[in-house]
């Protein structure tokens, strides 16, 4: 097995893209990720794209092909991957591998989805599809609502607060304010967040990720060649993935995902890291309670103690360990397919120092995670900068 | 790289499951492909699972998470591809790169499609996606349109006849009526698909493949230890895809389907055989064209040669060349992200010899040819008895 490189990043502006469709959002993803991979599109071999629902909020399947198309990647196979929210990461090790076994070069891996064409109903409907339909959404519980049971446990067994899962909003929208991808670059207090609109008791408009559009490329290279493109290449050194049941119900535990311990050990004994290595980390935040649940899963914090960490501020920009400099799903956005191809594309800047404003100081070692639905999936990848 | 086998097979009748769900199928393809493998649900290391439209069909994502989650595989990763009606055949591919690589020793590959649920209109739409939807499915094109359009090119350059493309229909149903997974157990003359409902000219009702229910599995293996398991391992002597524009408008030409020919040639390299060796072939039929075109494609039969050469017969069971054994879409059913893994499986009991009245006699080398949308993918798999 080969190391693997990422040579070359490019995101849209996440938002409310209404004067751009599927085809353009992956168009000016992916050109900017070529030109900063200084790779010309007959270089590419291979395509994996994320995508999770663009059947029902869009119309468009065969999301891959479509992607090779655009960025006129001729003939190339292409391939999408749908692993709910968890597609963009899912895609990514899928590339990992393709580069890593000696299979192809140059691989370029896209996250995609165009969500606001439909009214938040659908969207929400079509969310649902990442757990169980016939006993979960059939039944008529959402997303809000899985998380809601998680963090009305998480309070009961260890005293986590609705003002600690505020400030995990305000921490995430105080990082995107600097980031000119973010959909939200406003900051908010801890009272305008438990001030907002209850949602499912005890999540609040703004402890939820938003609807968004948005993509994000990635270009990867065996490490081995990838100075030829670039100066600055950024070694993937750990690419692990686990799944458990859709239902949230059937779990062990309702305050662990267990997806995310799973596949963060992994990940820790391929990189021959420890949690305390980490400098700065993208963690999946779609509700502000997960991202209390993924500090502690990953292992930066005992069970119960992150969300204190967290209010405390250990876990800002530039503190004990950056945690979501991009803003996160909740304030950069969360186009679900893109997501977890968007982490990569941060980790990229902040081990390059290139995320300007939002730039953690000597970041050496990054760190993404990515979860489909409750937990059924996750992905977690480990970063460094190449010597 | 490391050789691949296939060790074990497993499906479910096609046709309209009233009583079973994505779940139901999944398992009962699943566990059948487990008992043959001889393999039990902890040995699985990782699972691919080709779905097209679950989310429109039955509003399900993240299907290869619940696949997984049913069949007992405890927290192992699982991805699920979506390349339209050749998710099946792509999942395969990831399979086979997944084992090649040694990066897994035993993976699983499903397949599963559940659409009868919905309106046929609905299937339409949803089946639509596959093709561009702001292009060609939002200006009221339909899958039978699309490929009408390349018959009455290939009908106009090559003298191919409507009763040619009815010869497709009769003969794999003639290879259904002897499949007990097969939808369609019934015998059809030329005169009855003449005489069937037209769709879209030239296209009839009985040129059609049909909205299918079904699952398939097969378990993949290095081939090194394939034998632990079973005793007639089916070695994996070529993978190969190709992608195209998904836009019919844009392609070279009407009357091929270039992803199909690059795909082609790429296994036949890889195999270091020809056309000519090729003893069975499962090629996708979705409508009767497609199979002309694709005997024409993989290299069978010269431009414009294939339609005359089915309609004298030379692809029926144990003539020259047996093409679709199974009944291929058109008599077996056509569960979109099901049927390039069932093609596979076809093979496979072909190459053991356990493929009962369609037997196709000494049969040695086998091909699998799965097609996405109007072309925009294609994978072309060979296959042969391990010595």
């Amino acid at each position: 097995m080969r190391d693997v490189a990422i040579i070359g990043v490019g995101l849209t502006k996440f938002g409310e893209r209404w004067s751009s469709g599927l085809k353009e959002l992956m168009g000016e993803a992916g050109l900017a990720a070529l030109e900063d991979a200084n790779v010309t599109s007959h270089e590419v071999e291979m395509l994996y794209g994320g995508t999770m629902a663009s059947g029902r909020f869009v119309g468009q399947e065969h999301t891959a092909a479509l992607m090779a198309d655009q960025l006129g990647f001729k003939n190339i196979p292409a391939v999408r991957i749908e692993n709910a929210c968890a597609s963009g990461g899912s895609a990514l090790r899928q590339g990992y591998i393709a580069v890593s076994s000696g299979i192809h070069d140059i691989v370029v891996v896209g996250g995609v989805e165009k969500m606001t064409d439909v009214t938040a109903g659908e969207a929400a409907t079509a969310l649902g599809g990442a757990g169980d339909q016939e006993w979960e959404l059939f039944q008529g519980i959402t997303f809000p609502g899985l998380y809601a049971l998680m963090a009305k446990r998480h309070m009961h067994e260890y005293g986590t607060t609705e003002e600690q899962m505020a400030s995990v909003a305000v921490k995430n929208h105080e990082n995107a304010y600097k980031n000119e991808f973010a959909q939200f670059r406003k900051r908010i207090s801890v009272s305008e967040v438990m001030g907002s609109k209850m949602i499912s008791d005890p999540i609040k408009l703004l402890d939820c990720s938003p609807i968004s559009d948005g993509a994000a490329v990635v270009v990867l290279a065996p490490l081995e060649t990838a100075r030829k493109y670039n100066d600055t290449p950024i070694k993937i050194v750990a690419s692990a993935q686990a799944s458990d049941t859709l239902r949230l119900a059937e779990r062990d535990s309702l305050t662990a995902i267990k997806a995310t311990s799973i596949a963060a050990q992994s990940a820790y004994k391929q990189a021959k890291v420890a949690a305390k290595d980490i400098d700065v980390v993208e963690v999946h935040d779609c509700f502000t309670i997960a991202e209390i649940m993924a500090m502690e899963d990953l292992g930066f914090y005992k069970k119960g103690k992150a969300g204190k960490a967290i209010e405390d501020g250990e876990t800002a920009l530039n503190s004990k360990l950056s945690v979501n400099t991009s803003g996160g799903l909740k304030g950069c956005g969360h186009p679900v397919g893109a997501t977890g191809v968007k982490q990569a594309a941060e980790i990229v800047w902040q081990l390059r120092g290139e995320a300007k404003d939002r730039q953690v100081k000597g970041a050496e070692i990054g760190m993404t995670h990515n979860v489909g639905g409750s937990g059924a999936t996750a992905v977690v990848h480990i970063y460094k900068r190449a010597d």
